[in-house]
């Protein structure tokens, strides 16, 4: 468990293989969980609220919740530099200590323990919302900050493999930011460019 | 079971939940038998492998392999333009069964089944050459093939919330194929656009 909570600055015997195995447990328990609980939910809306509970965004909370960042082993250039409070150094402690608990106790014990700790968060998940595609979501956050509609604009349209790829692009003026995404029809790419602009405004 | 094999082109009562399930569950089967089996990864090469073992390409090729395809009940729609054979409806039954067998059987189980479906799979990733970063991976490609050395352009660098992103573009010319990528480093971008350039490369 002492690894888990090392921070790559230390040295070689860090946290980051750790990692890799703790968000692949997250996300199946938070799958089973999100699956058994809202049964009337599509995958894509599953998926949406999956992640939101798996990244680094939840998860730093999760670890200032627990005050985790007391525990972390950090190298001298993070300690000088605040490292114990950013959000990634705490997401990845999250998640390299779910993967160490399923290496020391097996799935079962770390389904429970990744279900509990995480319960506060999974409480909180809307499903209501999530089931609005991400351009309504959009537009009434901005609608809410009293800010113009977002502007959506076709870049281009490329033949790849015999197939269209719709290149689009969604732009907030007022925040001066743009996202572009590209998909098999031009709803679907105004819907994930819309979906990043969701992300970048961190709303 | 009967589920996870009915294409959601019949119904409502389709795979796509069941998929939902099945692909978290396949990541972490796969993360877990790679952590064992390469002590030596770090995480970033071990997150490298298991893409190329749970991606759509490689479960199309589980679902030929174990040939599954006569098994999917698809919508008269599907059956007429050959769902069958498609790619990305054998990956998703693939991924529909594995979800059934979690909630059937309990991880264990699951364990087992998923470890021992893709274990021809498992044996022949290739810890050598994930080892290579994408740049010089797909240098050796393109040279292989006889084909002129990648270009790689920065295309703008931007500031977002006080941090530079950078823009990159790798174009292969010979192929007339273009990708880009962003990161907060000018070689991360690289890296990253050199890495979507080998997926579409397909190689």
């Amino acid at each position: 468990m002492s690894q888990a909570l090392t921070h790559r600055s230390v040295g070689k015997a860090n946290n980051e293989r750790l990692e890799f195995l703790g968000d692949s447990v997250l996300s199946l328990v938070i799958s089973t969980e999100l699956y058994q609980r809202y049964p009337e939910l599509t995958e894509g809306e599953l998926s949406r609220l999956r992640s939101s509970l798996v990244r680094g965004k939840t998860l730093a909370a999760v670890a200032r919740h627990y005050q985790l960042g007391q525990y972390i082993k950090l190298g001298q250039g993070e300690i000088k530099s605040g490292g114990v409070n950013k959000s990634s150094v705490l997401a990845d402690a999250v998640e390299a200590i779910f993967g160490a608990v399923l290496l020391d106790q097996g799935y079962a014990f770390a389904y429970t323990f990744i279900a509990q700790t995480m319960a506060p968060w999974l409480i909180k998940v809307d499903p209501i919302s999530i089931q609005k595609d991400a351009k309504s979501q959009l537009q009434e956050v901005l609608q809410k900050h009293g800010m113009p509609l977002p502007v959506y604009q076709t870049i281009k349209e490329v033949e790849v493999k015999g197939e269209i790829e719709f290149h689009v692009s969604c732009e907030a003026e007022e925040k001066q930011l743009k996202t572009t995404a590209k998909a098999s029809s031009r709803k679907k790419a105004e819907q994930a460019s819309a979906q990043k602009m969701l992300d970048k405004l961190d709303v």
